[in-house]
């Protein structure tokens, strides 16, 4: 296996499993089937589709594979049909989720890179290839996103791809930077999740200018 | 008239109408007539205009032809003089958005072919054209996207646009293809709203992972 | 001092305020300080992101200067240390803002003309510029969005952008036109702040057609 088709399977893997909760958030807002299927949709491959409309990196990969956008349907409607039981696999949903998290965030540099962007826009590449799925989720689920609340998630992702950034700066090879970068950005999101570390909170109740 | 004339006489028509619907809902948001037209326009053209960006389609429509903004900005404020006489008009506005779906979603088919993108791209660009106009309505709105949670309105959208589609694998002429889609889809729409139909509802309220 | 480093100071002053703005906004929301600074991200560039990414405007500002991005985290971060004393500012805040309004209206239209747009795109872009950083801001931050519901400040935008494009067709050399504009849009917002100036509200409450 070389180093691009462990990514790609690593990246179905993440694809897969944020349809799951993109769905399992839909359901939780009394969606109907078909935006159960739309939801699974924005939090699988939303990220990546912010991130190519924001770096003018056309085709987007579901233009170029609508197949990715299939598998994602079916996954959503699995989902709804194995909700019974999906209470009792958190705890592998969270560690998956970590997975992609760290796989989405290096994938991201990559495309930067490819594009030839700078190392910091790679690096914001990165974090919004891993984080804005997530967001548009919430967004279209009617909550202010998770993400720029509670857990240590978007720091995971941005210390992943910075980390994956510094390596191609010294230029590791691809398979020592994936070794490296993976284990350590999915290690910390579990940590972080372990130990409920968070960011603190900015709380500001007075009135002022909008 | 020419079948694109055609299918331009009622694309105008459709987008008019979704003006009206925008405008409407910024009203019960209470907003000022600024977001009664910024809501018009989101809902008339953002369908396109998402669809666009997406693919990649460059410019969008109303950057090429800006006079569509104006036309826009009209029928909302038209539509906020006139208010009082609106609500008996509902049932034509029904007919008329239910139009205006079938229309929406052959053109997106045809525009995503027209860029060379596969059958199935084509499907969902049709369907990101007929429903993401409302999507934006209901997100600056404030609520939960109608299309996500109640009707049968995606479900037209996407049956319309993989008939039109199918039909032009099958290399039937543009006439052809149009008088067998729009009446299809339009009926199809006009069906569900008289019988209440819907897709089933996922309801998922155990607390999981998010 | 040329007409472009003048225009260029100015823009820095609007996207740090508009950072500071977004920053008070997600603490209103009790954001940890990663959303408080992605949200600062969106108010300050959001404008400018749209307005690129509608007319296919590559590299994004902050594509090719990611060091913008920085500055906007710092001055987040920054704006959450001195929040105590934020609220003796908020005059300063609204002055700076009316200041960037009018800025952000103007590099809107210089921008589109720049790609070759037609007048009436032109300002659109403007007004795209002004107001979306703060659309989005309410948009992450879960309310209306403030533009859409009170106070003279997309007009402000609008005027300023029109009253830009209609100087550059009749040919006025670009110091006379931010000489004009650059007062008028400021002095127009403040105004509008002084006396509370607003655009008529619609309000449409009968149960009608989605």
């Amino acid at each position: 296996m070389t180093e691009m088709q462990l990514i790609l399977v690593l990246w179905l893997v993440g694809v897969l499993t944020e349809a799951i909760t993109g769905a399992l958030a839909a359901g939780r807002n009394r969606m109907d089937l078909f935006g159960v299927v739309m939801v699974a949709c924005f939090t699988a491959i939303g990220g990546g589709t912010v991130r190519d409309v924001l770096l003018g990196g056309y085709p987007l990969i579901w233009v170029a594979h609508p197949e990715y956008l299939l598998a994602i349907a079916i996954t959503a409607l699995l989902t709804v049909a194995c909700a019974p039981v999906m209470r009792y696999l958190s705890r592998l949903f969270l560690t998956l989720d970590a997975l992609g998290l760290a796989v989405f965030s290096i994938i991201g540099v990559q495309k930067a890179l490819s594009m030839g962007c700078s190392p910091m826009t790679a690096i914001a590449a990165g974090l919004i290839t891993g984080i804005f799925g997530g967001i548009l989720r919430d967004l279209f689920c009617q909550r202010v996103p998770l993400v720029f609340q509670k857990e240590l998630y978007a720091i995971v992702s941005l210390a992943t791809a910075s980390l994956y950034m510094g390596l191609t700066l010294v230029e590791v090879s691809e398979w020592v930077k994936l070794l490296i970068c993976l284990p350590l950005g999915f290690g910390f999101r579990l940590l972080a999740i372990r130990f409920s570390w968070s960011v603190p909170t900015f709380d500001y109740q007075e009135q002022t200018a909008h």
